[in-house]
């Protein structure tokens, strides 16, 4: 035995060099995504694992709107590399109690996003499990140079699409399950909460511009994903609280919470990047063209001022990176 | 929302115009990977997602080993293909009572087994959860092209690599904790349950070759995997019983159940191919060069013959595809 393993690794070996194969790991773990450069072409590779009851509670997400939200939390990161997304690769573990209509719903709300997206459902892999299980894989094309994670330089403008802290929000009144009188606007965050929509046009063309100096995308709330930036690129960040995009069914709901939920909430799905000031007429020009509002949040100031968030009089009414934190169950 | 999302999803079509990406699927689910193909390259692409005490219990498989195999598991589908894997995906789900040394001897085994393979762990996610969840995704090159389940046809030559068997027999001694006196042979037949060795360099040097006409790797049992092979060929299978490769270890334990384990117990991780016959002597160098023994083992024959298995007297001993089964539980 011993013997004809050690013949198979050496003909693995004279296989590679019969096939001349790149194998350059450009970015491994550690941003949004893995990108990965061979002569032939340039790829972008991640995946997430969500399971039931620490990722997402069935008694209030349906199957359909999972099957939506786990592609789109892996497009999302597609999307802040800059990258095009290609073939999704899903493997479910399925409860014995599911029909085959539960799973179907799932496939289909997956399957909507897929195509809109101009992605397609390439393998996987399905079992029998005690709870829902679902581990995606997304893999995109590098057309542009990715967008990271570092790359930003104090002077720089900060960004987001969208806007902040509806998903969050909407999670705590399904959590209280209190809303008697707030119906319309609650509905909206909600949708935000389970059909989080994925910025691809955006994100791709900010790399294709070379606008964006670093990106991330806004899934563990702005502070703790702005963290990363800043930690990558070495530098700190000013945020204006009052310049914090905010849908009005947000500003209805939130009350006495103010920008809470949207400098820590999580699950915004929104792009948070990084731009040189000469930029600014292109990335309003980029907003117009891609109908997405795209708000100018702060500035990238030196590492040793940290990240502060200021209010109009100019009191610092936050500081640090505390954020939404995964770990903690529902 | 409604109409920045139409907006976003406009700029998506117009990034796909910017950028000339054919994201031709040459086939999706349903083979041992998913074959896609660019202008800039040929890919393959496999998953398997392990849950514990579903596919693993703990009580009898160590961490490294787990580590290996579920690394070798989707390298084997790749090599199934005759592709050479270059990059692979890692999600987990670990229990909160995991400690780290646990953790790292997990990615010990994974992270030997990837530098043999010349194969870069690039991603993943990592998450909390009940019980372990691993979740594998490994992308390779198509630098040949990849050979399916069908394209055998009646008269070709069915071989095996390897020995069968081996795996199921060894997980049925590790069951019944029964090892008195058998503790050397049982040792070997335990190594091939938990450290499986993928077949990459036959199966790449039988795609370089253009040898083989069907190709899958036994992961279910050799006449549930022939099964797949016979149902996408169209074509019948006639396999001889005495020529089944047994290990020295199994033809020691298996006692009164014969061939059995080698027919259906699964888990061989080896590859299945069909030739044509004038391959033969090819076939039979590459054996010598890959150090690994082929065996050819019986003959496709027209598809209303279905699957038999006759023994030496030309009697019929078994028939159909009835193989391992995954859902069973440990």
């Amino acid at each position: 035995m011993k013997l004809s393993r050690l013949g198979e690794f050496a003909l693995i070996e004279r296989i590679r060099r019969w096939t001349p194969i790149g194998r350059g790991v450009r970015l491994g773990i550690g941003d949004d995504a893995a990108w990965v450069e061979n002569p032939a072409g340039s790829s972008l590779i991640t995946a997430d694992l969500l399971i039931e009851d620490i990722h997402f509670n069935l008694q209030w997400t349906s199957l359909s709107d999972l099957g939506h939200k786990s592609l789109a939390v892996n497009l999302s990161d597609i999307a802040a590399m800059g990258g095009v997304p290609a073939y999704v690769i899903l493997s479910l573990g399925i409860p014995a109690h599911f029909d085959s209509q539960q799973i179907a719903q799932f496939y289909r709300g997956l399957a909507i996003l897929a195509q809109k997206s101009g992605v397609y459902l390439v393998g996987g892999d399905t079992n029998v499990a005690k709870s829902l299980i679902i581990s995606v894989c997304v893999i995109g094309h590098a057309p542009y140079v990715p967008i990271r994670r570092r790359g930003a330089r104090p002077g720089d403008d900060i960004y987001v699409t969208g806007t902040l802290g509806d998903s969050a929000l909407g999670l705590k009144y399904l959590r209280q399950k209190n809303s008697s009188g707030k119906q319309g606007p609650l509905a909206q965050l909600l949708a935000r909460h389970h059909r989080p929509i994925p910025r691809l046009a955006v994100g791709a063309a900010l790399a294709r511009g070379k606008l964006a100096t670093a990106m991330i995308d806004v899934s563990d709330g702005l502070l703790q994903d702005l963290g990363h930036i800043c930690k990558a690129s070495s530098i700190g960040a000013l945020i204006w609280d009052e310049q914090l995009p905010l849908s009005r069914a947000y500003r209805k709901l939130a009350g006495r919470e103010g920008t809470r939920y949207a400098l820590s909430g999580g699950e915004d799905y929104e792009l948070l990047f990084c731009a040189r000031p000469r930029a600014r007429a292109r990335i309003d020009n980029l907003a117009r063209v891609a109908q997405v509002s795209i708000t100018r949040i702060g500035s990238c100031v030196p590492a040793h001022q940290g990240i502060v968030v200021i209010d109009s009089t100019g009191s610092k009414i936050a500081s640090g990176t505390k954020g939404y934190d995964h770990f903690r169950k529902y």
